[in-house]
């Protein structure tokens, strides 16, 4: 079916990029065949790095006619090995589009290109008053095409909304070597299938992102940061409904299990007021134009969080005191991750479900016999269960494992969620989606993606193909 | 290609859903065959009214087995003609699906039939505290399940968005008399294509929506009203933008021309407080959980209003006031036509362009000699446009102002918007849609049409044919 790069693929690529921006070398090539998925590594024949729109949707032209598959890349951040080249083809790196073209003050708008990094224009952006919510952990290092690419969210979307929510517009290279913008640069749209919402978290498998019409809102100018311990499972998630039912919408409303926490603030060396008998914590980030207000809402919420009997309610003092309590939240995931082998899954529920998703989950670790360790998003009822190996065996973590985590993901479905919040199914998710979706489910998906690579060239060897 | 319902069809129906909810005389099926758009009137072969999802599937089953056309139909307020029965066909009326199945005060969740009439559920919604922001001019007896096909917005979607923001899953009938989900009940989700967001807007042309899970937010619990009067056009449009640089976003940011004011007012007898001179006013509300802040805000927004040279500013002292404010807004629309035969086009541009557009227009129009009333939802860029044939022959009416109206549309790509924001395209703007689609963009939308409708009896006749 598919061919493999040869020596007129590489020359057509060197003739439409410019030969240094065609990569050959072994040792060059390694790091774009791994991401931040567990310890997968694949070998990418040939990886090429367009600067333009024009030539990205040359490189599609050309390996497209030659049946080559093409699996576009930003930052290699991702979770669900989405990016990975599974057959040997072409990696199409997108670090060099990596301008920021417009920032409209006006129109509250920025076009940019896939390649700029998540924080980069972050700042750009609060540098003119405005404000990007969308912060994914990997913020620091990801590019938006990824964010794009994954429908990427992270803390603040439980009151801002995911990447998907500020995406107006795409310019999108089809296989065809041709580009089409799928919207227009307006908040209100009713023409036509929106097919920007559909690009938005289609993995690379429909076209490959070029330029992002993003839409900001105004740069809030206070914010305050608050730290509440529990000592079980069940208050601290029953505490996010009840926060949530104040009508206060916080930020940010992070759930944390003691043993993450623990793992991160050691790991990074970052002192944090750890509350003896402390099972959970709950970061809870409010913002907002009126400091008294964020004040008066703190106060508000300490009765909703009693009644979940709240062990202590921290508040911090300094920005130093901010940041580092950020630091440890986000660098649990990492930190697990060097402490043991481990899998992370991305489930998502309604945010009432989340109670009965963590106890789910610690009962069905305990018939397994797997240790996790749970955190997330969970105003949004995203919650990660990274999975430790430990002492597992292989057979243990290859055989039974993928059922424990087939039953998480069932439990999620029965409570109304699905299996993958804002890291993608990828490649890892692959062998689950069965449990969301019905056969007529996948040829309704698989047709799409027919309409649009008919060759079945983009990102092949993940969940969907041709 | 298509047949017409015979004997077998119709018993076929009446044993599917009841022989009292199938309609074949005459006088019965004439409303069904025409809606709020212009002076469209269609003869449907007979109407169909299910009652269940399942009823719904086994209509779309038989018809598309017979390889007859179904036309699915709301309340028949759409202002595109989007679900008149342009091929004798089979009109599937949803009135019977007008439960609202589950309101969850958890979750912040609601799911609903689409025959719910959108100020019943609004109503429901806010006497729980909780609040559906999606208003459409017609909330008072449009459907839901038609704002799901048109992406309705409305004047409170500057704030809070269209109804597309506010859908997290959907139950879809397919011609197959398949059901599926298209999603998940969780505002975050990275699993598969994003087909619900593929289904909002798609105009019955892909399936017919059985059941809608939307997200809600909290309810505001106060508001302010406040009334501004410009000279003109172009100082009423550069305020709408100073106002949203202040930071402050309106829930609602209204714009209309003096002589649609005058004739809404005229025509429904509400009492108005007209600013002699003034050419267009800007109405704006505020709302919030805080009425000091509510009042704080209106001072800041002050300086940006004379910035903009505003005549007058005026502020509703009583609930009644702010309901007569927004009664002769609501009512422009309809007073407009029926001051005249008319043509309403729902025009959208990045909302600081919105100066451009109005001066194009009224130029346009001197051009062409046609009167436009120019009213809508400035904070948007959503600007209607109201055409009065008034003493213009049928051959200005037929073949020279489609050409003018053309001009409007090139002028709104050209200024980075499309040719709706609101409305949708169905019939009347079908003969448009080459201004902002290329020849690819109609080849990946009839594509994505074939996979969901193979056979395309869903809704033919309108802007895209399987």
């Amino acid at each position: 079916m598919f061919q493999k790069p040869d020596t007129n693929l590489t020359n057509a690529l060197r003739a439409a990029c410019g030969a240094e921006n065609v990569i050959t070398d072994a040792e060059t090539l390694k790091p774009l065949g791994r991401d931040y998925t567990e310890d997968l590594q694949y070998e990418p024949a040939l990886a090429v790095l367009p600067a333009t729109a024009e030539e990205v949707a040359a490189v599609l032209k050309l390996c497209n006619d030659a049946r080559i598959p093409v699996y576009a890349r930003g930052a290699g951040t991702g979770l669900s090995a989405g990016s990975l080249p599974v057959y040997p083809g072409v990696v199409l790196v997108t670090s060099r589009l990596n301008r920021v073209l417009n920032l409209d003050m006006e129109n509250f708008q920025a076009t940019v290109e896939p390649g700029v990094i998540n924080q980069v224009f972050r700042d750009q952006v609060e540098a003119l008053g405005l404000y990007y919510p969308p912060d994914p952990a990997s913020r620091g290092s990801c590019f938006l095409g990824g964010n794009i690419a994954h429908g990427s969210g992270g803390p603040r979307a439980v009151k801002y909304g995911t990447t998907r929510d500020y995406v107006l517009n795409l310019q999108v290279a089809l296989p065809t070597g041709e580009l089409i913008w799928t919207g227009a640069n307006t908040v209100k749209n009713s023409t036509g299938f929106n097919l920007t919402q559909l690009m938005v978290g289609s993995e690379g498998l429909l076209g490959v992102v070029t330029k992002i019409v993003f839409r900001l809102v105004s740069k809030p100018q206070y914010d305050l940061l608050m730290l509440a311990s529990f000592s079980g499972a069940g208050e601290a998630a029953k505490a996010v409904n009840e926060i949530l039912l104040t009508g206060i919408v916080p930020s940010a409303l992070e759930l944390m299990e003691s043993r993450g926490v623990e793992l991160s603030a050691n790991a990074t060396q970052t002192p944090f007021p750890f509350q003896e008998g402390a099972a959970y914590y709950l970061l809870i980030e409010l913002d907002g134009n009126d400091q008294e207000q964020l004040y008066r809402d703190a106060e508000t919420l300490f009765p909703a969080l009693e009644k979940c009997r709240v062990m202590d309610v921290l508040q911090a003092d300094t920005a130093d005191q901010k940041a580092k309590w950020w630091k440890v939240r986000r660098s649990i995931g990492e930190t697990v991750k060097s402490a043991s082998i481990y899998k992370e899954e991305d489930t998502v529920v309604p945010r009432a479900a989340l109670p009965a998703l963590l106890t789910g989950v610690k009962e069905i670790g305990n018939r397994y016999g797997f240790e996790s360790v749970c955190y997330g998003h969970a105003g949004d009822g995203n919650l990660h269960v990274n999975i430790l190996k430990n002492q597992m065996t292989d057979e243990q973590w290859n055989v039974e494992l993928p059922r424990g985590i087939r039953e998480i993901f069932e439990l999620c479905r029965e409570l109304g969620g699905t299996i993958s919040g804002e890291h993608g199914i990828g490649l890892v998710q692959k062998q689950y989606l069965d449990v969301v979706f019905d056969p007529i489910h996948f040829q309704l998906m698989r047709g799409i993606k027919q309409v649009f690579d008919p060759n079945g060239i983009l990102n092949p060897g993940k969940w969907l193909e041709a």
